[in-house]
């Protein structure tokens, strides 16, 4: 087989073969496709798109270039939750201790911070000693013990996959819809799941900014997971605002204790509405609950009752972190950086916020990563004070930047600020959270 | 400038800025694009094509990239043919001296054969002694003393192309038509030309199959060598059947030769034919002739006076062949090889012949390159004794292969009668040599 009939089948809008598909796969696992060619693929794929059958197999071959892991000897469903990626979307932390007190087994693998959008495990290394390089071994024990397991993506799941991500970000290829599907859909299915639920965002900080394009993503993604036996549900939820109080590391993981401990603030309620509706779900698609209303009233009861709660603090001791920060969170994470507060300049309503333009600032203060070795500081971020629709009289807060002293703030403020639209008129409407369903 | 950004917007089908085509094409040149993502443009602009002014300055990027020779010392036209390539096309052979005896200066920068399609070089290489591989100052001097020089291609004009034509041969993007215009055009556009005539073949030996695309080809190539300043018109020619006798590169050296002594066969008129009438239109772009009716009157009587078959001898000399070559070509070529006989397996017309077959039959005994690092084997190759639309009897020869001892011919044998399609009615009508004049 040549890589450039591949190429060329795929450039004139052919479909590929199974055969073809894990020859292209498994030259780029084994560096035995040269980049250029790979990097010429990916843009045919781009432009000209796959079929379903092309879809399932590339996503096989993917699955199949690395290790899988087998929990299949614990008794339980395995569920997990995956999104697309947003700024200040901390579910992940309050779903897997919720999802494991409903009596689900949650293998969570999960990635860093890029760009504008943040990452879980570096949320959950701002709690002190946490260790999220766990080895397939311990990752297998906290989940026995836990029953949920965070860990980062090993060098031998899906290893076809890193490489391909590497090529598409150099060559502009990330956004095309196979390729995201094939990329997540490896990656959680090697996990060996029974049931997962997605969370696509949309809106202004999201990288499907239009409805339509989270539609089809969401489509695709629930439909190649199904078709792997594994019961997958979308929601597609906005993003056209921070999702609740705070974006930053150590200030995200504050905001998810204090929903655990039942002590949300108002800010935050959309994440608590959000975690408890993909906890929800993930319950009935294991097949927990078959109604989704009682698994709703049943989740909403874990959380109300402490269990969840206790599941973090569990899990965070058997990660090596110290599980005081369940009872003084405030004193154990580094809440250090200075607050510099941040005021409308006008009278009016926000009728929309550039929340990719704020996820940015975050990553500029040192929050995030603009290359991917950065360093995270753990205590720099922003907290969301006014939402969309909120009315506003100049010199009212917008929210507070959290920075370091070395940092002169005036950008970042000024960043900030444009990211805000105030206008006479209230907005229409303000966005739905949770906007739509999509099932198989 | 981000490698990144300008394949996103060819990605989307924008138009790219002179600047980000220049980028591109230097880094290219100075190897400080990665081939990943110079490949991925690649991709794009294949998928998504390029205007005009894209056109125009992906050329001229590609020309300054390098060395551009100047003859403007030389007081006489500049003038070139470019062929896009076929099987037996040796029309340079009987065009540069045809064209130098009519006053024209013809500095012809040539290729080797690759794959189906034979190369100026290996055919000027089967002349005892012959050296293609001048300096530029020992080109300068032919062309002064002789009127025409034919050397290969040095590594410093348009050095991007070279690069580029590597990559889009092992990326499958080889067939757009912008990539392939800014390849000749650089080229030519560096022999510092006053007039180029263009051959572009189409039929089922030619890289443009198709017509309508040999057209598109020809458009573009005309309007960029005006764009430049060059007189550039071009002829779409007929590449359904070899042209010409003969296909192997003493053959076809010989061909030429019988033509400039005035001793055609009936089988090499073709060749003849298209050589005075390109010869004829680059006189008449140069503006050495006002009408094209004069400027063919004049270029046959210079074949028949012997004048160009006088210049060749000059040329051969000057370029370290043995000028004996023009007296008695059949004793100084290697013809060595074995004449094998292949008959018709039945009666009928011959209604197709599958040119790039014949090309890559001949490639494979040894005539052609298969890879670009193969040997030449100047005495390989295969005579043409029928042609389209010619009446058989079962037995009747097709055409005669030359090929080592060796080599058994079996399976080339069967290549060659497979490639012609025997029929009980006559084709409707037989493809003529000279389809169509495109002008600016």
């Amino acid at each position: 087989m040549r890589p450039q009939e591949i190429i060329r089948k795929k450039r004139d809008g052919d479909v590929l073969s199974r055969d073809e598909i894990e020859f292209f796969v498994n030259g780029v696992a084994r560096d035995e496709l040269a980049d250029y060619q790979t990097s010429a693929l990916l843009m045919a794929i781009f432009l000209n798109g796959m079929n379903a059958d092309e879809q399932f197999a590339l996503t096989e071959a993917m699955l199949k270039s690395g290790t899988r892991l087998n929990f299949s000897d614990i008794n339980a469903p395995k569920a997990d939750k995956h999104s697309t990626g947003g700024v200040g979307d901390k579910t992940s932390l309050v779903i897997a201790p919720l999802a494991a007190a409903a009596g689900l087994v949650v293998p969570m693998i999960s990635g860093r911070g890029l760009g504008h959008t943040g990452g879980t495990l570096d949320k959950l290394e701002s709690i002190p000693g946490y260790k999220v390089g766990l080895t397939l071994e311990e990752f297998r024990s906290v989940l026995e013990r836990v029953g949920f397991a965070m860990m980062g993506q090993t060098s031998d799941i899906a290893p076809a996959d890193r490489k391909l991500y590497a090529l598409r970000d150099a060559t502009s290829t990330v956004e095309a819809i196979p390729l995201i599907v094939a990329s997540i859909m490896s990656k959680k299915l090697a996990a060996g799941l029974d049931a997962l639920v997605l969370d696509v965002k949309t809106g202004s900080g999201a990288f499907m900014r239009e409805r339509s394009r989270a539609r089809e993503l969401a489509s695709e993604l629930v439909k190649t997971g199904n078709a792997f036996g594994v019961k997958t549900q979308a929601l597609i939820t906005d993003m056209n605002q921070p999702l609740g109080h705070t974006v930053g590391n150590s200030l995200e993981v504050l905001e998810c204790i204090k929903i655990l401990r039942g002590e949300s603030s108002a800010r935050a309620m959309p994440v608590q509405e959000l975690s408890v509706e993909l906890t929800a779900r993930m319950v009935q698609q294991a097949g927990l609950e078959s109604s989704i209303e009682v698994a709703r009233t049943r989740v909403n009861g874990l959380l109300r009752s402490g269990h969840a709660l206790e599941l973090f603090r569990k899990n965070v001791e058997a990660q090596g972190g110290d599980p005081r920060i369940c009872d003084e969170p405030e004193k154990l994470l580094d809440l250090t950086a200075k607050a510099v507060r941040i005021e409308s300049s006008s009278n009016g309503f926000v009728t929309s916020i550039d929340t990719f333009a704020i996820g940015n600032a975050v990553a500029a203060l040192g929050g995030g990563r603009v290359r991917i070795d950065d360093a995270i500081d753990p205590a720099v971020g922003y907290a969301v004070e006014a939402g969309l629709g909120d009315e506003l009289k100049q010199g009212d807060v917008l929210g507070f930047i959290y920075c370091r002293d070395n940092v002169s703030p005036e950008e970042v403020i000024a960043q900030v600020r444009a990211a805000y639209t105030i206008s006479d008129v209230p907005p229409s409407n303000v966005p739905e959270l949770i906007k739509e369903v999509i099932e198989a």
